[in-house]
């Protein structure tokens, strides 16, 4: 079965999954039966669609030029069609949503997942405002048309944590979270722990591109928490905002704090954790990030570098803990694509 | 959507299987739309059969006394069928085949899949016989005859190392596996970082009941063998026996290996390992179990007691590792109703 995909973004996941679709275009038929084109893609800047599919090296080249509007012209090439028009055209069977988040309002991102849905389109997304803002509202849609709806890339990039949790563990009750879900705070502690002061790895984190130029997303734990309320609402239903986590930062740990820990066989990390609490109507979700202390027998306590883990705390099998390299264009693109993949099992025969 | 499901084996992970479809049953109804009843169970002493449902809270009491024959009589229960009579019954839906293992010719189990495909029935195995010996035959069948063919639970118990590979992981090639699979040497090796000599240690797993009278089968690596030549099966297709596996135990790990690791920073561990090998005709996938002596920087170092982990090394999105508790009556029972679960989503509209 051949997919037409229209990709709204092209920035460095929507490049990376377009690369992998090229890259792997054989394997993919010959294992999966999936064949799939790409007849759209909407940016802010350019506009490219042909239903006989665009030319993924092309594409690839203008992006690299940082100019997509540099794609040569060729026969039933449009350039002057806008996202409604991509989204709804008949030739669509899929939609990636991989344009910049926005956790204000989630626009467009959000109009586009809706139009999409009202036109049996189904939708892969990445973009982390419209799971944030609408995933209830969104899984509904999808339910009523009978379309697919994925979001694995919007938490921890390719490690597939959402499959994991909604097929692997399906049957499972998750009773609590615990995770490392920021690379750049687990980046710096390691460092500490390698005898860097604070300043210094914060320094060589954002010399590398891993922290920002104002690290307060990351060192305060403004990111883990944003990634752990998205969590809240996929696994568990909550509606939670980054204002109901209980958030420490990882700012007043000290040198002293990290080198303590070591020498007593322990390790702090930023830990992001979600917790089930019954009340007296039924129950609420507990959401926290902040730094913990572990001994080395938790399976948070290895992970090293800029790595993304999460330990899953189940009814029915104990603990069941992922860890991946997190996101990065590449492996949020693979998200894109094994999302499409699932796609396929479901709808494609 | 109901389905009608024969029992071949109930011992502990049947067991297991049935209390969890007897405890989650208004859950698995509310949250996945599936409902099941147990019409039939054939063990090799007795042979239950009624197509409106058998009685779980009596067929676990009657299994606690180790006499399912003891299960009392009720309007339109039959003893007196065999097993090919209850997996073709037309009531039958699925079939989950948890009989005991045979790894010479995978009989009676490999008689009773094949029957259950030729006559349309969805099939769960938590046998490794079949797996070991027929995949590829069985898989065909299940896919000719568009049955469901699930087997999470041949290893690593409910820990869901083969759907992660098949649906977290589709879209990405795993150029090499690494795990940590046998429980037994796992807590032995544990023991020896405690400080407690090997046969001392081993002694304990035996009082513990995770090692044999016998501990061969774990101690000199034929159990992570058989478990890394299964894998080989699911994931790369390659037909391999446990005397293709380059294999050595941990019986020549000495007290002074471990503790010398230790004050490195490191820690013995027994791994299980698959790589694929570019050949003259195309590859082959090379099969080891070895003790390796691992940085804490590896995400199998941390795995400590009777834990199981796995790392698939991809070509998408580096090493992917997956941690659990490894097997157990309730876990593997988990893993069956996961595959239930997988059905009901692919096959339940």
């Amino acid at each position: 079965m051949t997919y037409n995909l229209v990709m709204i973004g092209f920035g460095a996941v929507g490049q990376g999954f377009a690369a992998l679709l090229q890259n792997k275009a054989a394997e993919l038929a010959d294992r999966y039966g999936f064949q799939a084109k790409i007849i759209g893609v909407y940016t802010r800047r350019a506009s490219l669609f042909c239903p006989d599919g665009l030319a993924i090296p092309a594409l690839l080249a203008a992006a690299q030029q940082n100019d997509l509007t540099a794609y040569a012209d060729h026969a039933n090439l449009r350039r002057d069609l806008n996202a409604h028009y991509q989204i709804t055209h008949p030739a669509t069977s899929a939609v990636i949503e991989a344009s910049l988040t926005n956790y204000v309002d989630a626009e467009p991102a959000l109009g586009h997942i809706r139009t999409a849905f009202s036109h049996s389109k189904h939708v892969v997304t990445v973009n982390k405002g419209p799971i944030a803002l609408a995933y209830g509202e969104l899984a509904a849609n999808a339910r009523r048309s009978k379309c697919f709806f994925g979001y694995e890339g919007v938490v921890m990039g390719g490690t597939p944590c959402i499959r994991l949790a909604e097929a692997g563990l399906a049957g499972a009750r998750i009773e609590a979270v615990r995770g490392i879900v920021n690379g750049t705070t687990n980046f710096i502690l390691g460092k500490m722990e390698a005898g860097m002061a604070y300043a210094e790895a914060l320094a060589e984190a954002q010399r590398l591109g891993y922290a920002e130029a104002d690290p307060t997303a990351d060192v305060e734990g403004f990111d883990a928490a944003g990634k752990i309320v998205i969590l809240a609402t996929l696994l568990f239903g909550a509606k939670l905002t980054v204002a109901d986590v209980d958030r420490t930062g990882i700012t007043q740990i000290s040198m002293s704090d990290v080198q303590n820990a070591l020498a007593a066989g322990q390790r702090w990390k930023l830990i992001a954790s979600l917790q089930r609490e019954k009340t007296e109507n039924g129950e609420r979700v507990l959401a926290k990030v902040s730094p913990e202390r572990l001994p080395l027998s938790d399976p948070l306590a290895g992970i090293g570098g800029g790595g993304n883990a999460i330990t899953y705390l189940t009814d029915t099998i104990g603990g069941v803990t992922l860890t991946g390299a997190g996101a990065g264009g590449k492996a949020t693109g693979f998200a894109v694509l094994a999302d499409l993949l699932a796609m396929h099992a479901r709808y494609g025969n």
